[in-house]
């Protein structure tokens, strides 16, 4: 329960203003509506909790300001009602336990409401690594585009050396492998100490539903592009208003992006290590469906959104105005990556139950 | 849950600056000093649950930014651990849900949680006239200066007409006592909806903590002044406004402030009309105690910060600078009113338990 007060730098765009989280991120939303189905399906046959339940908890860990979470609480209750509708006479009562660091922008979530919702609110502020709710209260677990994002940037990632971008490809100074492991060790780490928590807090027979970019086992690095790509001409623009004298060469080799896009396989090894839950399902989301981006620039706005806060906590918000206009020609400038239908980023859905002591 | 989007000009001033809630309301928390060995010694006699429980849960009702709820919640939770520490060889995992209305400055209170704290946390926003919390999840109920206000200004204030103020005692225009019992009949309905829902949220052998400020059975006008008294200056500051233009009198008219302090005698009446609570204690604490402001114009800077958003949302914001130097002048004028030691408002502490059901 401590630490929270330094994760500042890791909370969204706050308010809902054109910069904001809130105003940008339909991306996100958008891989729900794909996802719906698939949820409401594993709800369907596979949720269990006790006849005596009056009440069922739902937690999104990761909600952000809530626009991405609201319809995706309405989706879990509504197929939670159906489900029950007629198996008991009981009106069952919804909390919702919206989660994120300390210093996301609760205040936003609140006016946000859906004021016809069906459901108690409360915010629960902190790490999701750790435990935050009381044992054996949680019903179902969502956590949506928050899973990639590591505790911290792995060690191996600060002796890397600077990476250069040459226009089209990235060209690592010293081993890239290393650096690879490094950070699918530490999203390893982050995503058991997840459900180590998770494993406490859930009743028994609950689900878990994870939704995350994830990367392909491989694409061509002559036409496409994954949202990993996307980081290093942001570095390179960093490089260059280092040589306008504006940031220091030492704050971008110190700069890592804590957040680590696994493909299916690794992120489904990393869950079969807890032996307390079962996958019921993991698969990805066609890059190509209806959650694309319309334009470079929109992507861009969502990019923003997310990493203003880190990228202003590292080199201090006087700068971030001109990085991105300088992000966005440098992305612009790119014939891969100025046309979004190249992205080849992946949304994994990942849908675990928790298993059912004897 | 809803209606909770309009409740914005019940919250208290917002931040940390120097018109906010957090900055000036030392003198509620200073209530909680003189409470603190009542409520320690309920806790200690009177508090039962469970012998399986594995967390306990507190809330407090009327948190605001949360530098007033912090030591009451740390002082009920010490308090229920040394009950415990020798009957139970579990370890007890603590919960606090700080509820206030949804316009509540949250992120301030987040901002400025204690480090070392031992406890979960939570925000739960919405009226607490209304259920908040799941059944039978709640172990210590906990509201301070927050039951005296009202969820509306009775129909009969508005039909009062204005009183007038002499610079010494208040001349109403029609009967009084019709307006003053309808403020009572509307803090005991009101009353009575915190307690049912709270049946319902607390398990049996829970305690809740009432502190609100309270009005004496009687007072020399001639020489003394309660918190009611401080309201007709207001009002005579506003009149003031509109003899100069600057807010018309029609707004005057209808601008009642919501809320009431009862005497220890009406508070009782009230709870016991709900046969689920006994009971345990109930006194005044004297008003020459050790939280008395420091100066009027330190409770100003109180009222100030507690009743601006209502005071804005009324006649807007461009008149409240204005406003408060005008009051602030008015007190300072009067030969009561000037002097804080000549306040008789009293603060009343009452403990009830569920009963335990059969």
């Amino acid at each position: 329960m401590e630490n929270e007060h330094e994760q500042s730098h890791f909370a969204m765009n706050a308010g809902d203003g054109p910069l904001s989280y809130l105003q940008n991120s339909s991306y996100q939303g958008g891989t729900l509506d794909v996802a719906r189905l698939a949820i409401e399906e594993e709800i369907e046959t596979k949720l269990e909790f006790s006849s005596e339940q009056t009440s069922i908890c739902i937690a999104d860990f990761g909600c952000s300001t809530g626009n991405n979470s609201f319809p995706a609480m309405h989706t879990i209750i509504e197929a939670i009602k159906r489900k029950h509708e007629f198996s008991y006479l009981k009106t069952l009562e919804f909390y919702v336990f919206f989660n994120d660091v300390a210093a996301n922008d609760f205040n936003t979530l609140f006016r946000s409401l859906p004021p016809s919702r069906s459901y108690g609110v409360a915010a629960v502020p902190g790490d999701f690594h750790r435990r935050l709710l009381p044992p054996s209260s949680l019903h179902f677990a969502y956590a949506s585009w928050s899973l990639h994002w590591l505790t911290e940037a792995p060690e191996a990632a600060a002796d890397s050396g600077t990476p250069a971008w040459n226009g089209g490809e990235i060209v690592y100074t010293r081993e890239r492998k290393e650096v690879c492991d490094a950070y699918l060790d530490q999203f390893g780490k982050d995503v058991v100490s997840f459900l180590k928590s998770r494993v406490v807090e859930m009743v028994d027979g609950g689900l878990i539903a994870l939704l995350l970019p994830g990367a392909p086992a491989a694409w061509d690095p002559e036409k496409e592009y994954t949202m990993v790509s996307l980081v290093e001409p942001l570095r390179s623009s960093l490089v260059d208003m280092a040589m306008q004298g504006r940031v220091s060469e030492a704050k971008i080799d110190s700069f890592n992006i804590p957040y680590y896009f696994p493909t299916l396989r690794q992120l489904m090894e990393i869950i079969e290590r807890n032996p307390s839950f079962t996958v019921e399902k993991i698969e990805t989301i066609n890059a190509t469906g209806n959650y694309t981006f319309p334009s470079i620039h929109a992507r861009i706005a969502f990019f923003r959104a997310a990493h203003e806060g880190m990228l202003a906590h590292h080199f201090g918000g006087e700068i971030i105005d001109d990085l991105f206009d300088q992000y966005e020609k440098k992305l612009g400038a790119s014939p891969i990556l100025k046309n979004v239908e190249n992205d080849k980023t992946l949304v994994i859905l990942a849908i675990l139950k928790k298993n059912i002591r004897p």
